[in-house]
């Protein structure tokens, strides 16, 4: 299994920036002042790039939402019942979620991926059956996961994604649905990032003062506690993660090893993916962060990644709503670059 | 047609408040934490209450691109030759110009306006043939337009909105096309919003510091010239408008006159938009603005009117580019109102 987690690794190639200056000149073609479609036409080179290629296609698009629950949540960390985490996953396979709602308006594909929610649910069409355990370990007292469990899951993301690569589609983007799930992610950001833990600790799903001390105190404990197993990224990610965060940040590395571009969801999906780029330092070539989450610390999350989100319209859901969304906005800017006319073709004249 | 104007103004109507706790309940009641859709649960809450209804449709759409020439021009303000407006006009009418492309992408129909082209268009089914005059005055000496030009204009936007309405549209966009239109966009905010020039004056399509400075004397010049024409609104719009600044005026008049929201562009449409809020203070109910343009002085035009744009992708191209992208995502936050499982529905847990 870590042989084969470091094939992939090795899989990640940086882009061929050499292919920039010929996607360049075809923008600066197109039929509207140079440049003057801002960040649409720095998305279109940034998909062209990473999907190597001057002639970039986008047609099938897949969201992958990743649940699991997790042993923290009986810190009282967060402002819903347990429970919900199953519910919510049986509400996405009915359709009636806010992903199911956002994916068909992107016209994406959703499969729920079941990495480690304490139930056993029935086989269902758009359900991804790789429970690696019935939740994780509480953070507070000792690692979430086991290293070999951490793996397990950081693979099955891998795999989902060279299967979907295999499957014809050209964008993933990832979700999640785990209640406590911003407590490990702000564990992860605190350590991974170097960033404060205040800094970066919010309201979640919704908790009031009280609580919110209470967290940051948990997850001050929680690196305190596990102080000798955050040596390097794979055991931080194994000692303060989750299930679906392991699996979203093996998503991004299979995406990447396999040159297929993925959309980053909000502030836990932003944990996965900072893990992967902590595994491999070239993964950031293949990632769009989709939008900017109303939940506290997000904002220097990205901040101290350079990265600039898509969107800011102060969503704090998760499930991959922002990232669904900011699909669109993608698919916009490569049909630009495919579908505008060039100043020659439509005979316009040209700058003075 | 002095009359036909007064009688739009007085049928638009504030939207009904008294809808809004039956709306928000909905909203809350969505299996969600509350308020974790951030601006998409206010853009359906205002898409409803502009429709006046609890029970919000969104299916037909359109965009309607302006289209006109300024005798500004001649005074050298825009970085392109003025026989691009009619070039834009065929390449819109082929299908090859970005509005096209991000129409399609948004599933909305597209008509382009002849306002007052210089330029005799033959018929196409896309094309409005609603010519005013070709081109207006040059502002810089004088009024750009008679008051009878103007509501000329303005009641051909207001008839399109409501010819919209009749065939069955859910919401409108606008967008334009004008060489130097910047210009009269710019002295229209100077005086409507009272900034300063130097404040609200931008580089367009692509000028040079010394052409910029160049522009903001002869805007100074134009306000100046035509200082007994600014007392009104309407003498305003006359005076330093332009005739496809006046059709997006009217539709949006026309459409808040008849219930249908309208996705106010970047910086050209956003002076079309200010005129028609001036002309009736209850305009503002009805319009989304679409996005932060990169043109400067948008932000600070934004900010005079508490307006806070659904995107911020750098754009400065117009033509409705912005508005067809956000028109994706206001009808996203329909269908989250309209399509996700209610908490009772689907047996998910409330909050603690």
């Amino acid at each position: 299994m870590f042989d084969q987690l470091q094939d992939i690794l090795n899989d990640i190639k940086p882009v061929d920036n050499s292919l920039s200056s010929k996607i360049q000149a075809h923008l600066d073609d197109l039929t509207k002042p140079q440049g003057s479609l801002g960040r649409l036409e720095k998305i279109a080179m940034k998909y062209a790039l990473a999907t190597a290629t001057d002639r970039p296609v986008l047609n099938k698009k897949k969201v992958f939402c990743f649940a699991a629950d997790h042993g923290v949540a009986a810190e009282g960390v967060s402002a819903f019942p347990v429970e919900v985490t199953p519910q919510m996953v049986y509400n996405m396979l009915g359709g009636g979620a806010a992903i199911n709602v956002l994916s068909r308006h992107a016209g994406a594909d959703l499969d729920v991926v079941d990495m480690g929610v304490s139930h056993n649910f029935a086989d269902h069409p758009s359900l991804r059956k790789h429970k690696v355990r019935y939740g994780s370990a509480n953070m507070a007292q000792g690692p979430a996961m086991t290293i070999e469990e951490t793996v397990q899951a950081v693979m099955t993301g891998a795999t989902l994604a060279r299967e979907a690569r295999e499957h014809g589609y050209d964008l993933l983007a990832t979700g999640e649905m785990g209640i406590a799930n911003t407590t490990p992610a702000t564990a992860l950001f605190a350590v991974l990032l170097d960033l404060p833990v205040e800094s970066v600790t919010g309201r979640g799903t919704g908790i009031d003062d009280k609580m919110l001390d209470h967290k940051i105190s948990i997850i001050k404990q929680a690196i305190q506690v596990n102080s000798k197993h955050l040596a390097t990224p794979l055991e931080t990610l194994a000692a303060l993660g989750g299930f679906e965060i392991a699996g979203i940040c093996g998503l991004v590395l299979g995406a990447a090893s396999v040159g297929i571009p993925v959309v980053v969801d909000g502030f836990i999906s932003s944990a996965g993916a900072v893990a992967a780029m902590k595994l491999s330092c070239k993964v950031g070539d293949y990632l769009f962060f989709s939008h900017l989450s109303n939940e506290q610390g997000h904002k220097a999350v990205m901040s101290k990644l350079g990265a600039h989100p898509i969107l800011d319209l102060d969503l704090r859901l998760g499930e991959g709503t922002g990232a669904a969304l900011a699909m669109q906005v993608i698919e916009g800017a490569v049909k630009i670059y495919n579908e505008m006319a060039t100043f020659s073709s439509a005979q316009v004249s040209e700058k003075n």
